[in-house]
């Protein structure tokens, strides 16, 4: 089974008005997808972002709730935390999963993007849910590519090897979180539901 | 087809020492379940707490996106909140229902126990995730109650006319935050999981 990686990309991504941008770090955003990884057994979550003092706090905070008051306090929070990893751009990511996997991981982005865009009607690597299930089995680790702000740029979506299809609700409205969108994928992808439906 | 409701409950829920507790309102969790909601087409989601100055602050915050530079900043964010209603009680919200949609709804407790609890061994309430979108045809409204802090009550749960079964990921870690484990409850009865398997 191939291993899975979510990394939560601050850079590059849009902002509202399409500028590409470099976001803030939110740490209930860090916690969230710490938890999310330790449930469904993930191997590491990297938080992507190129600012040094961005990389800086993210460290303090983990080193705040992994040792000491922080550990007493909530032993599940620093449980979770043990997963998440710092690097300052996606090649890093992909670096050092294959220093420590041994293979190059599958690039699978992500976008909240509807059908009625064209780039998605016509992109040839679009995968649905399902699909991606059926792969599982090869060994190839899986990076999963969450934008966070107004999303991954179109650059990052074009070096993905895979995109995967956007959740789709029963409504238009498409502005989930990255937090509800990452828990959504993942249990989509490892949850019950990944073996043939829900229980 | 249901209707269908999210309660956020401040109170009554435990704290980490299983003291009854009110917990505080999160402004991220309102904004995450209110776009989880729109995208579900959900019917509303109920913020539950007693505390006047918790329901005041967040009526200045809906109203703040709702109105002016907040909604001109950001309108999806708007479109989302309007489906934010504030409720003192969980009997407040059944009230509500009641009276706008002419059925009492359906209490649909959320726990994040785990099958080694015994009283969710012997609980006659439990329903799997399949079992509840089976019902679905049905016309009382469901109201999903999900616990801050560390959790619903127990005199809640055995209050609720059914009780979902806790999501299980893959590993025994059972600590996600109550926007991912909303989001994972919604999209499993409500998305593309529940007609039969993710597409």
């Amino acid at each position: 089974m191939a291993d899975v990686f979510l990394a939560l990309v601050h850079y590059p991504v849009y902002n509202k008005r399409r500028d590409v941008i470099a976001s803030a770090l939110t740490t209930i955003d860090i916690h969230d997808l710490a938890r999310l990884a330790a449930t469904y057994d993930l191997a590491g979550v990297y938080l992507v972002t190129p600012l040094a003092d961005q990389l800086g706090l993210a460290q303090q905070m983990i080193d705040h709730w992994s040792r000491g008051w922080g550990l007493e306090y909530n032993r599940n929070r620093a449980e979770a935390l043990t997963l998440v990893r710092l690097a300052r751009d996606l090649a890093e990511a992909e670096a050092d999963i294959t220093a420590t996997h041994g293979r190059r991981p599958m690039w699978i982005g992500t976008s909240a993007g509807n059908y009625a865009d064209s780039w998605m009607n016509d992109h040839p690597r679009i995968t649905t849910f399902k699909g991606m299930v059926r792969q599982r089995h090869q060994p190839d680790p899986w990076l999963i590519l969450l934008g966070t702000a107004w999303g991954l740029t179109d650059d990052v979506l074009a070096r993905c090897d895979v995109i995967l299809e956007p959740i789709k609700g029963s409504t238009e409205y498409n502005h989930l979180s990255v937090r509800s969108a990452a828990s959504i994928i993942v249990d989509r992808l490892l949850g019950h539901g990944a073996n043939g439906g829900i229980s």
